[in-house]
């Protein structure tokens, strides 16, 4: 047999019925986020790494300036962690396209052992999570994770391109284009930006609701069951995260889920922040909603939320990043719109 | 924190630069296998489990009809393995429509923790590699992954509806319809079929291929890569694998495979056997180079490659599936078709 590393303090536990804790430590090591020039004049314009002048980034398609997104995340990732794509045992990586093309052609030049994932605006969760099992359980040192959304690629695969001039309604949310990366690794360094010290796996929830321009209503469901879930399987109450941080439910969809927790005797309306919310100006931006897309909460986390844990000003987050599971066919076919949500507890490094 | 089950024997083994060991047993307990008209004409008649009177499956779409073949193979596969839904931590599960839409509606009423995978045609494989990290990492005790493919939705999906009477060259393969489901345990049972005691994850190999209708030709190159990746990470030689199985490179791409491997200096001409080839017959049955899709290669390792292990006719095997990484959309513009393969070492259980 070849050369093998063995790690005795690998492993993850199970906690409670879907949730696990990593065995050794995981830590975010360096992130990096790229975005549109929409996100570039929002709330969080000096805290992306880089923006476009246009949002085709020099490529012909929309699905290339996509892919472009996701490589250039990945290339400053892996600058900022002080790494070579060699080093990684493995990439997570997935969005919105059919057939994930995104992602096919965005990160195939790295060379690192591909694993595709498919959890609509979710899969930002559920990379970081198989990334968590990899790393904790001995199968990697590091792994990097990507995802990536692009207003216009999402808009021609799930409704019409955007010449056609089709108009949305108020509770429409609208598609983040960007991209972000995450370098996971085992390794103790002082540069790690946070630690991930739980992870929590989402169910399928469907409570009937087809309409696609009300995504925040059919993700909210799944939401709080993922949020139930994770307070459970840790013993924790709302009050042990500093936040709970959905991914795309928009302003819309918030309310849904602060009012299902209630029926639940959860209140986390104090300690609630939504992604689509929070990478807009809602007010003025005229993104209906919020934003929404899996380089939405993608991002936030990259931008914004490793920020607040490095500096300090929040401990611990539950970081739940949501996804609706539809398709233009499924859709088109009159299916409903179910919700999955994905949860990582991420903690402050030091 | 709420209940926790620690296994200090749980953990993985890196080896070599793209495999890993699992660091304690895990095993297929059972497995099951649904299929269309054309495959229960086949080879394979008397060892699929179920197969359908039409390829509607009692569904008004093809799409929904997808569904219903993922829903029966979990349904038989937890009846096999005399578990419940409930038993299981994750579902890893994956097809080939946009927004994995046939996993989604699929299985979501099992209500198990859902972890939607994209690898094209070679899903399987990488919902056993990731089902035997959950396991061997200590995350899961049982997980059940499962795919599926349909050859009504996938000429949908990717080239023209059936009614339009597209022509083929004899270079196509023809979609497999098909689903399976395999759970994973770490528990020893002498009911257990088989024992994965290795995984090979893929890197995404492009030879600038842009023929979708002679995906053989552009998953060779992927598969080639993999295998010599194994032989080398495991130190083994062809000989020491009773069959080393790809998922789908039917006629025109076996050739391709074992050309590439031979450049190479490995030979495995004695040895190789493609699941696209076998689960039809492709003399008669009119399928062009051979069967395709996720169902290919899950219905060929749940209802024959088990089988002659749990027989003792072989006793190990490297299973293979092959993904051509292609949209309706990358074609359209021109785009290549890039291939991928996920590699499980498969052993004889006692």
């Amino acid at each position: 047999m070849g050369q093998q590393t063995g790690r005795t303090d690998a492993g993850g536990r199970m906690a409670g019925s879907q949730s696990f804790v990593p065995g050794r430590p995981v830590y975010i090591r360096a992130s990096a986020c790229v975005a549109g020039t929409k996100e570039g004049e929002g709330p969080f314009r000096e805290l992306i790494d880089m923006t476009g002048k246009d949002d085709l980034f020099g490529c012909k398609t929309w699905e290339e300036a996509e892919s472009t997104l996701q490589k250039e995340a990945v290339t400053l990732a892996l600058g900022k962690a002080g790494m070579q794509a060699e080093q990684m045992r493995y990439l997570f990586a997935g969005d919105l396209l059919g057939q994930s093309t995104a992602s096919s052609f965005g990160v195939a030049s790295f060379g690192i052992p591909h694993m595709g994932v498919y959890g609509a605006c979710s899969t930002c969760g559920e990379t970081l999570g198989l990334g968590t099992m990899a790393v904790s359980g001995g199968m990697a040192e590091h792994v990097i994770c990507v995802t990536s959304s692009h207003f216009a690629s999402a808009e021609k695969e799930f409704r019409y391109p955007l010449s056609y001039g089709n108009q949305r309604p108020p509770s429409a949310t609208w598609t983040v284009t960007g991209s972000a990366a995450f370098v996971l690794t085992s390794e103790v360094n002082q540069k790690n930006r946070a630690k991930i010290t739980g992870v929590t796996s989402g169910k399928i929830v469907d409570y009937g609701i087809k309409d696609s321009l009300n995504m925040g209503a059919c993700m909210a469901p799944a939401a709080c069951e993922l949020i139930a879930a994770n307070l459970k399987d840790f013993g924790r109450k709302p009050e042990d995260y500093d936040r709970i941080v959905t991914g795309d439910l928009g302003l819309v969809g918030q309310r849904a889920l602060l009012d299902l927790l209630k029926e639940k005797n959860i209140d986390i309306e104090s300690r609630h922040m939504d992604c689509g919310i929070e990478i807009y100006d809602c007010g003025t931006q005229d993104v209906g909603s919020g934003g929404s897309g899996c380089g939405c909460s993608a991002v936030t986390l990259s931008a914004y939320i490793l920020k607040m844990l490095e500096e300090g000003v929040w401990k611990r987050v539950l970081f739940v990043p949501t996804g609706a599971l539809l398709s233009k066919t499924s859709f088109n076919e009159g299916m409903t719109v179910p919700g999955i949500a994905h949860g990582v507890v991420i903690e402050r490094a030091a």
